[in-house]
């Protein structure tokens, strides 16, 4: 946008429109330009984890109470979150109708990453954190992923690290600042703060903590379960330049030998080609929103027709989907050292895979216009394939979800991407879902009325807005910008 | 946007860009290329319209129950909307908690806009139409508005006249598609479709209906209670550009004898200035949402505390704010001739009011992040003042909202608009809202936290999406499009 004759929001605009390259520049830089190694930083803050998890009965949770008349699992103080169940109706879909135990955590969240240049090279502060649902210790996470019960103090623990830095900051040295949901199965219009601060000062590097490139960040992606889901959805609203990258790959043989990278760098481009115009897909969720009758009504957890209830958890009568489980923690190095809360455990490995193809040499990825529980906007643009395999498995495929079968039986030279990511620890416990992404020729007759293909371009300008892309879909994103550079 | 490779693609994105000057075209031309004079067209409308509307005891409308437990009203189908109650927290607000019946119409409506080009110039295909809230009898509407319960037949009428325009259309045709909510503090989380779907063949004009240019509506725009509120939400979201305008105006003398029609004028213009990136707002608008914890909870109608039950109303305590009455319809000309149903009566004349100002020879205007009970996300942009004075008159200056004095302070010279416009007729009884927009000098210091200044180009960005400008917005919006020609 051109802004004239306001001398601040001409700097505003003028900074806006270089942060791209300058985290290009990032992006490229495969080394800190400041601290220790990032490996052997990673191994040590590894090994000195220390967090013990075990599982306890559900009425048995210190801090918590299950409501004698519903069911409803909440804790003492009223605040954090709370498991309750929830009735839900989508006419017209495969499945139509279903009740399920959901959580709700009205307060909005800060998942905030710090930014500093050394060097000309602008570096992330990031955190080895370890949640007691992760499948390994640590995992990479933001500078501060805060609930606002952490930061108002209603758990009584130590105060949260760098926090004042997101807190009332000078709008032009804010990157993102963008309110994204969560997992819309499991959340009831959840929502988190993302937020990237600039800082120019220097500031003390606590225990636990490292300024990392975003090469360094993207090649942690390529790994498992290394970069926790909160860091994920940040870096997905973390936009870089397509020409810095194209103009890289093309100086090292990628632009020219590698035609997956090539197209996939022209997709961040801002001006590039693409399908359909955003205007278009716009309408497009419009026009879906209109027509899908998502309703959701409450409903007692006790109450749940398809769920049992055993003192160790709350699964459904199938034994699919997840369970709710409850969970005593001792960490001595976290704000609180000891307390108990419920989680959710999920049945089998999760997909999050999306369908690739190039369309005038630009990467799209399809997008799955997808209906959940707790959207709070009827629907947000999902992976081409999202579910748990192990349900389907034994069904006929016309019962299995479109393309999970173009997935799995994906030639290996076709699968760009493979990996498996986590779920974030604080509330879920041991869920991952595998991360793939698979190059598809001739395009023509993929997409339904539900799917559409979108350029890398057109996810940074959904991200900006709430409600439009959900956080499996961020999270490959944020894998797909790895692979620009990697 | 640049679109390269896809010819599909190529096109739409030449026909977005195309639109806003060809509606400039049609927003230029002060009299339809078709039809009767529209000034007896509209007269003739007027006196044939033919709707009886008496007040009849909330508890002998016909068709709906008051529910003997809560004491809420709803349709015997379970269709159309309710009245409920619901309980308001929004701590650090001046008024920080309050309880009060709110409308629940869960179903998203059509408000749709046929246009057609005749001679090279787009036209809008309009319905004179009554409504039993309306103060005046006929008001101009959309080509539709209708309630997903009118078009799937619940209520057992006629069928929807142009209806099928606006479901299943090709995505090209498609020049708006946009979910907008409704009135924050009378209906809970309402949504309406505004679409606008462009046809090339002829189509029969039915008795009621006339082709109208964009200027001859921007001449309704100007006449107290003309045109109604389903039309200036969908005209709000018609952007026309700012240089076929601004050349027009240069050329009859506007662009340089009438500094505030040039500066309006180039305000429209896409690249145009602003004192704020929309990117700034963006983040500005994440950082309310993320910090005002705005709470609702359902409660029962008969419940709340602050409100009194008698026959034939609801009413607060005081008399203020709005009264649920109940009326009994006799219209021979729509789908059903009779019906009976609640409406909301609002207790004094509501103010809708833009303080704006030159920024870099850009118009801007005054918007405020408002928090209401209905918000489906914590605020919406909202005008600089809206509210019923008469409710603050008697208050000292401290305890009035801010900017109202400056507006009803307004020397005449410096008042650019000045008319009453009518709510929602469906819904809201003899609903008026006084719409005034007042040039100030001097912007510094005039924003606080919940205030920005925002050229209208910004508007645009922002109205391509759901949750951002709130239905009093758009209106002055649209009366403002308005002023920019007439």
């Amino acid at each position: 946008m051109a802004v004239t004759g306001v001398p601040r929001a001409t700097a505003v605009a003028a900074r806006e429109v270089a942060a791209p390259a300058r985290l290009a520049r990032s992006a490229l830089t495969r080394r800190a330009l400041v601290g220790p190694d990032a490996d052997r930083w990673f191994a040590d803050r590894s090994a000195a984890a220390d967090l013990a998890v075990r599982h306890v009965p559900l009425d048995g949770l210190t801090g918590w109470h299950t409501d004698p008349r519903t069911g409803d699992l909440a804790h003492d103080s009223g605040r954090f979150f709370a498991v309750r169940g929830i009735e839900v109706t989508v006419p017209d879909q495969e499945v139509s109708h279903w009740n399920q135990p959901i959580i709700h955590q009205p307060e909005v969240g800060v998942l905030g990453i710090l930014v500093r240049e050394f060097g000309g090279v602008p570096h992330l502060l990031m955190q080895a954190k370890v949640e007691p649902g992760n499948v390994n210790g640590v995992q990479l996470s933001p500078t501060v992923q805060a609930t606002r019960s952490n930061y108002t103090g209603v758990h009584r623990g130590r105060s949260v690290p760098y926090l004042s830095h997101f807190l009332d900051v000078p709008g032009e040295r804010v990157l993102v600042d963008v309110r994204h949901s969560e997992q819309g199965a499991w959340f009831y219009r959840k929502r988190n703060r993302n937020v990237v601060v600039e800082v120019d000062e220097d500031l003390p590097v606590l225990d636990g903590f490292r300024w990392f490139t975003l090469g360094e960040v993207h090649q942690m992606l390529a790994r498992d379960n290394a970069v926790n889901m909160d860091a994920r959805t940040v870096l997905a609203c973390l936009p870089f330049a397509g020409e810095g990258i194209a103009a890289a790959l093309a100086g090292d043989g990628g632009g020219r030998g590698d035609g997956f990278r090539a197209a996939l760098a022209r997709s961040c481009e801002p001006g590039a080609g693409s399908a359909h115009t955003t205007g278009e897909l716009l309408r497009w969720i419009s026009e879906i929103r209109t027509r899908v009758d998502l309703r959701t009504a409450p409903r007692p957890l006790a109450g749940l027709s398809d769920w049992r209830h055993h003192p160790d958890r709350v699964s459904h009568r199938t034994g699919a989907f997840f369970d709710v489980v409850g969970v005593a923690v001792h960490a001595p190095d976290r704000e609180v050292a000891h307390w108990a809360q419920p989680m959710i455990r999920p049945c089998g490995l999760g997909l999050a895979a999306f369908l690739v193809t190039r369309i005038g040499g630009v990467l799209h990825a399809l997008v799955h216009a997808r209906a959940e529980a707790g959207c709070a906007d009827v629907v947000e643009l999902a992976p081409t394939v999202q579910c748990t395999p192990a349900n389907y498995r034994h069904l006929p495929a016309r019962a299995r979800p479109r393309y999970l079968d173009a997935v799995l039986g994906a030639r290996p030279e076709r699968v760009r991407l493979a990996v498996t990511q986590s779920e974030e620890g604080g509330r879920f416990y041991h869920a991952r879902t595998r991360h793939v992404v698979v190059e598809v020729d001739a395009p023509d007759g993929a997409e339904t009325p539900r799917h559409r293909w979108v350029a890398l371009h057109q996810f940074v300008d959904l991200l900006r807005h709430s409600h439009y892309v959900n956080i499996q879909a961020r999270s490959l994103v944020a894998c797909l910008y790895g692979l620009a550079v990697r």
